[in-house]
């Protein structure tokens, strides 16, 4: 190889044309641009065990569950003209469907698989038979029994559902697919343009999603006016359209509009996939005040109202953010879809800056706070995702719909179930979040093992793969497969917690690396590598000082992960209640998680009938230490009922 | 007078009759005897102007605002036949009418008004009209457009409400008076025992409270059927009859069979209220399995999931009591009525026991939960009882139905109204909880200014007055209005925090105070005086080191106050939110406070991006020492909007 002394980064924005292959998220222009299925793809370690999980289980597994309580068969009462107030489940069902819809579709684009390709067609002509003349889809509204069609834009998810489905049909689009969905949606998307477009009511969902839907639609199909309506949407909220609600109007984010907001509040999900939609308009038409209300309220709620999982939410009551730094852990919300949303919303922000701070909050976000959601074997999933669990609660039932209940095992499916479909759809396009592109070359944001294979405006190319262990092992080697035929860049995203011992080996020399981002340049052949050492060692974290919920105590840390506590780990009958970390013995890294040194502590105070008194520690006694194994965040509860803490109090020795 | 050298204390058991006027609680057997307004009553000081507010003002406030907003009007169109889904209110406001008669009773009791009589039997009359044939009294049930009746027993309250009515019904009696409230209850009561009793339906209402209302109902009218039904719905409850709802059964308490449970759980007022019940049962059974396992759960429930303030219930989402020591201060849900509950399930246990431990807490409960509700001007309630308002939230407005928000003003009427009728039942007969009764003498369990005329068995009788300006000064003084014909036993409750420095003088001589009761014994003549100092120094105090929430946190008491930093009272634009509190310099108390030393500490972690480092306190600046006023925890919020801590961090200086 041949490596070049110039390691600035290019960031020329590209412009990019309507219905082109691509993921989730592809902005007409950016700084980074996203890359396409064709441009990269799991092939194993972490992530693909990850990606083959969610293809051969979970999307299996939730349509299972919806057709079997009888989701699937609204649309075909529907179709048939034999549904009414019997409608199966809650108002918003549907959405289900589309987001099962929407990560099958992102599977098939992933690997051609002819069973899940019919199961997804038939899946697809039962939800188009249900289409009204008109092009309005839903099976809740508007037939006798049901209420009318936007008769409760403040719960009725109406337009919610449609952004569903629209997403669905980006990602059938953008896997190279025009066919029924995309043609459904069509339809809809003009009957929404007549009812609420600049002839239509001024009116808004009270739950956001449409916003970002519209938006991705209008970029994949060339449509302006899908755009023009997503833009209508956003400058809508907080202007009152909505009915007053016992939570208030924060609850739905109609209190503020988007571009004077300066944070996020309110209903999490809500919340995030508002700012998304935002974000998308802003971008499309070079709306910089927009973008920057925006990245100020993502600013403002990483530093304050976010759980170091990357969980978004402290309120179980209304799903909502609680003021700034109420953050309580034995009461996080942390909805699995709230973490989504937060990567959605991330993700638009790294595109449009390049910033990879963004990159780092969704790497955070992935890996501590939506894989906490699956079980391991892909069959149950948490709907909240608490930092501690006190008590083991109750064993969900592995044949019936649950509630969000607290319990430490995870529920096969719920009432309201949007995490398992929400699930399976960024499982199924996770690796489109890992690296872009630009002119001069590719970034690498998130590490694990894939391949490559990007031809860049400048006619060089990259193919190369990664191959690591990563989050579990220090190095993460890109071998080049093939001469990139001219000179390009290769930028390393250095986490914050790495900057002080990442190295980056290439062409015989290792440096370290510092910065956010670390340049290679160069000109590569067939069998080079670059190899980058992210340094693993465990490490305790502390809290704003303004986190009262878990001042004097130590989260533990190793790399990108989040380790925890679980009292299936402690011997003898001890409870992660009466645990006192001891800050003054470093962890050790194990092989996934880390050991510490703990004590067991008992109050006197523990036998008294009031618990509170003049004296401090009075009585206490601290056993003897014992070294306990921590274990990744995302895995706990796995292994029966169990008691677990991401923060545990220390102890002065 | 002549003093006695025994201080032994009599315990033996006394036997009453039904039918006798008294106050809230009369069993027909227990070891102190609750006095009747006959033989105490309020005559001034911190009490007394707390029964002239209720009196004057907030009941009539809560009379208002029922007629206003129709829920008195469900009683005329449902005896007019005119009502049916539309009406007014959610299912059970008409338990606020039942609680509004149960304050206007005891208030006419405690002084004859005329006015108020004459507005009492008109509202009775009202309500009177609406009793069906059957006996059978409810306005959301039974009509046409409504659902039948006993439909919805999870979650209708058809026998919660029923309940209130009894216990209205039952003050009446226990103030004089077998009118036409009694007559309707006694049809209504008739009416439950058919369907519910022994030969009818074996189900319990979703929200107990009907159990301690019938056995007071059977207890004030000597009728054994009505007591009969209340140990079934209390042996019934934990059987499972009630339908599984999403909270599980836990919420309403049909998780376990109350003579099984250890503790209290689900929903605190619920919980509370069926615990009140079942001791009731089982002091007239003489079911000393069924008192032990009310008398553990109380114990259990004080040491692990009891606010500093006496407030109980953790959660928002289902108003429930939490896990052990999951007792947050910012999301204290402490609801009003569930401190209502509390203080009457400790009097029951008072009276049973005669142990002081409950005195101690309904104090707490009274002074730091209960009267932190009410407004100062008795025209607007708190329903949830914060710890910790980190922002100062909405403003309430005075003329419209509140939600119960997040605000620090307290807002003048709910759409769940329970709180503002329970508090003006609470306090219309508050100064019944204040003193006892034995063969031998009076104990006296709570301090302000009241009079006592007691005749005891032993042919002695107690007639004195005290004086004092506790809760804010420290002396009480008994003088003696009569001689006692007799030796008699004063029994002084010596507060734990007092225990130290309490001093009784009597007979001229001074002598501590170090036991939970003090008891002066002997013959006293008119103008003798004893005089009890209770040492209210302010002190800080520390929670059990498994209450997560407050770690690294102190709270500052004054006597039975549990004391408060507001914003309000901090100079210069200081926040409640970055101040620490130096515990090395001493509280000092102030005329209804303390005053303390306080730093402003500002964090470089506050302009951070990411809220979660290794460094533990970098950057840190603190402020030079302030002198703060903190103010009584239930006198806060009265000055405007404001933040507000009962817990405030600590610093090492």
């Amino acid at each position: 190889m041949t490596l070049s002394s110039d390691t600035s980064t290019a960031t020329s924005r590209e412009v990019r044309q309507a219905g082109a292959l691509g993921g989730p998220v592809v902005p007409s222009t950016s700084i980074l641009r996203p890359l396409t299925q064709q441009e990269i793809s799991v092939t194993g370690g972490f992530w693909g065990h990850q990606q083959e999980l969610n293809g051969t289980v979970v999307i299996e597994h939730c349509l299972s569950w919806i057709e079997r309580i009888g989701w699937l068969g609204n649309f075909d009462r529907a179709a048939a003209g034999t549904i009414g107030s019997d409608h199966a489940g809650i108002e918003f069902v549907d959405s289900e469907v589309y987001k099962l819809l929407e990560a099958m579709a992102w599977e098939l684009g992933r690997e051609p698989n002819p069973e899940l390709e019919q199961s997804y067609r038939t899946v697809v002509a039962r939800v188009a038979a249900a289409q009204e003349a008109d092009g309005y889809l839903h099976t809740s509204f508007g037939r006798s029994g049901q209420p009318p069609r936007y008769s409760n834009l403040e719960f009725g998810h109406e337009l919610y559902s449609f952004g569903h489905l629209l997403q669905a049909a980006v990602a059938r689009l953008r896997t190279g697919h025009d066919d029924e969905l995309p043609a459904v949606a069509r339809r809809l998307a003009d009957h929404v343009y007549r009812e609420f477009g600049p002839d239509g009511r001024a009116a808004v969902c009270g739950h956001p999603e449409i916003e970002p839907a519209l938006a991705e639609f209008s970029r994949a199909t060339g449509d302006a006016r899908y755009l023009e309506l997503a833009r209508l949407f956003v400058e809508r909220r907080g202007t009152g359209t909505l009915a007053p609600i016992p939570f208030g109007a924060e609850y739905f984010q109609d209190d503020v509009p988007v571009r004077d907001a300066t944070i996020l509040r309110g209903h999490a999900v809500r919340a995030l996939y508002l700012a998304a939609g935002a974000l998308d308009v802003a971008v499309e038409d070079g709306d910089g005040e927009l973008r920057d209300a925006v990245a100020e309220q993502w600013e403002n709620t990483v530093a304050r109202r976010t759980y170091i999982t990357g969980g978004m939410g402290s309120h179980h009551l209304d799903e909502a953010f609680g003021a700034d730094y109420e953050l309580p852990s034995d009461r996080a919300y942390s909805e699995t879809c709230a973490g989504i949303a937060s990567v959605m919303l991330g993700w638009r922000l790294l595109l449009e800056t390049g910033d990879e701070k963004y990159a780092e909050l969704m790497e955070r976000t992935l890996l501590n706070n939506i894989l906490a959601s699956p079980r391991e074997d892909g069959r149950a999933f948490f709907y909240t995702n608490t930092l501690h669990q006190r008590v083991a609660g109750i064993e969900p039932d592995e044949n019936e719909v649950s509630v969000r209940a607290l319990s430490s095992l995870r529920a096969p499916w719920f009432e309201v179930s949007c995490c398992p479909t929400n699930v399976a759809r960024t499982l199924a396009s996770v690796d489109l979040y890992f690296a872009t592109a630009t002119d001069a070359g590719v970034q690498l944001h998130q590490y694990g093992e894939y391949a490559l294979d990007v031809d860049l405006v400048s006619g060089a190319r990259l193919r190369a793969h990664l191959t690591s262990g990563y989050p579990f092992d220090s190095a993460v080697t890109v071998t080049f497969d093939a001469d990139t035929a001219g000179e390009i860049e290769l930028g390393l995203r250095i986490p914050a917690w790495a900057r002080l011992g990442a190295t980056v080996t290439a062409g015989g020399s290792t440096t370290p690396a510092t910065e956010p981002v670390h340049t290679v340049r160069g000109r590569f052949a067939a069998g080079d590598t670059v190899r980058l050492e992210l340094p693993l060692e465990p490490r305790f974290t502390t809290a704003h000082p303004r986190v009262d919920a878990v001042r004097g105590q130590v989260a533990v840390e190793r790399g990108p992960l989040v380790l925890a506590v679980e009292s299936t780990d402690l011997p003898g009958g001890l409870d992660t209640e009466h645990v006192v970390l001891r800050t003054s013995v470093p962890p050790v890294g194990t092989e996934r998680g880390a050991r510490v040194s703990v004590r067991a502590r008992r109050s006197a105070l523990d036998e008294a009938e009031w618990p509170y008194s003049g004296g401090s520690a009075e009585g206490e006694r601290e056993d003897e230490p014992l070294e306990v194994e921590l274990v990744p965040y995302h895995s706990w509860g796995n292994r029966g009922p169990s008691t677990m803490r991401v923060w545990t109090p220390t102890t002065a020795d």
